[in-house]
């Protein structure tokens, strides 16, 4: 009869969501936030956050773009928890994920003491944080459903840690270049037998670009 | 009533066909040729070569790849000319692209004095090759329709160059990652402002991938 209460403890369903210029760029040589995404495409994000836990990006995307990651509309205690992959404590104090909006979790390593007002944080991994153990303890805290929005160093250890179920990457209709631009999965790449293989599962044309979804192999 | 007898000397309807994985990349951190293609898109790419005039590549791609560039079964008189974009030439003596199963022209710059046993020269521009006089040479020749396969700084210069009628991209289902992986376009990148605009004008569904198929704004 105890089975009844037993809670099985499980990490998050972990989509990957991004938007890269048909030439495979989240931004341009500059590494600003561009405007990818249609209208159709944004509209499409909006919704996807209001249904997930939580919100994950990297620390680099913060100090390059300083979201806010809320969705409008929605009250502090019903937006998702928003989530902050930050090795080495670089959040900015001032950055806007840390308003008053939503939950903010900045997730850091053993090392770094640092405390941000306002933010919950967590301290694990050493050099850098264990995305493992980060997950985790997301999935103890009630953690269902989490959407990883960048950048493309922190969508690379997401696979690299095989963490990754479903990956959705909008194309949009336009070339920007260069060898140094961002790309939806950056880091030091896999050696060429070890790619992640996909299987795609829809495509819809989403205004003037295409949303392409795929489920990672087991 | 001369009029009619005016040749009308047009530069070629040029192509780009690539194929990138869902991360935007032609090839992995080892930057070596892998398979992104499905069986169903490199039959596409063999008809659409068949039916080409030219295809151009860069001498990356031929130093890495070492393509041959020929259409299985046909004759050398019915293949399409092959084109090398070599500003410095560096095209091997024993590149497969030199081989007897097409004609080939090499493109590199008034600096450069090399011969190449078995292939056409033309030397335009100083430091690079000049793809505007490259183009409009082509056109003089007879060339009407011209698919640019790559690698990345060669697409980009067609970019740059404002000579790209249509793009053509395949999207592999897997991630390769890789922050100095090659992508389709590389180069030094435009301008936040200055990316080039393309109409999405059709997706195709072709094994385990889908092609795009975008022309260039005007």
């Amino acid at each position: 009869m105890a089975d009844i209460y037993k809670v099985i403890l499980m990490r998050p369903h972990i989509t990957i969501n991004c938007a890269m210029t048909a030439d495979g760029k989240l931004a341009g040589r500059s590494r600003k936030q561009i405007r990818i995404s249609s209208e159709e495409d944004m509209d499409r994000v909006k919704k996807m956050r209001a249904s997930s836990d939580a919100i994950l990006v990297g620390v680099g995307t913060v100090i390059a773009d300083d979201p806010h990651l809320t969705v409008k509309g929605l009250p502090p205690e019903r937006n998702p928890l928003r989530v902050v992959l930050d090795s080495h404590g670089r959040t900015p104090i001032e950055a806007k994920v840390l308003n008053t909006r939503a939950r903010t979790l900045i997730a850091t390593t053993e090392k770094c003491q640092k405390l941000w007002p306002g933010a919950e944080i967590i301290r694990c991994g050493n050099e850098q944080v264990d995305l493992t153990v980060l997950m985790d303890f997301l999935g103890k805290i009630g953690i269902r459903t989490l959407m990883v929005e960048g950048g493309g160093e922190t969508i690379f250890s997401f696979f690299q840690a095989g963490l990754v179920d479903q990956y959705k990457v909008f194309i949009g209709s336009q070339i920007v270049g260069g060898r140094n631009s961002p790309t939806p999965a950056d880091g030091e790449g896999f050696p060429d037998k070890e790619a992640v293989q996909l299987t795609l599962i829809d495509t819809e044309i989403l205004g003037e670009g295409v949303l392409l979804s795929y489920k990672v192999h087991e």
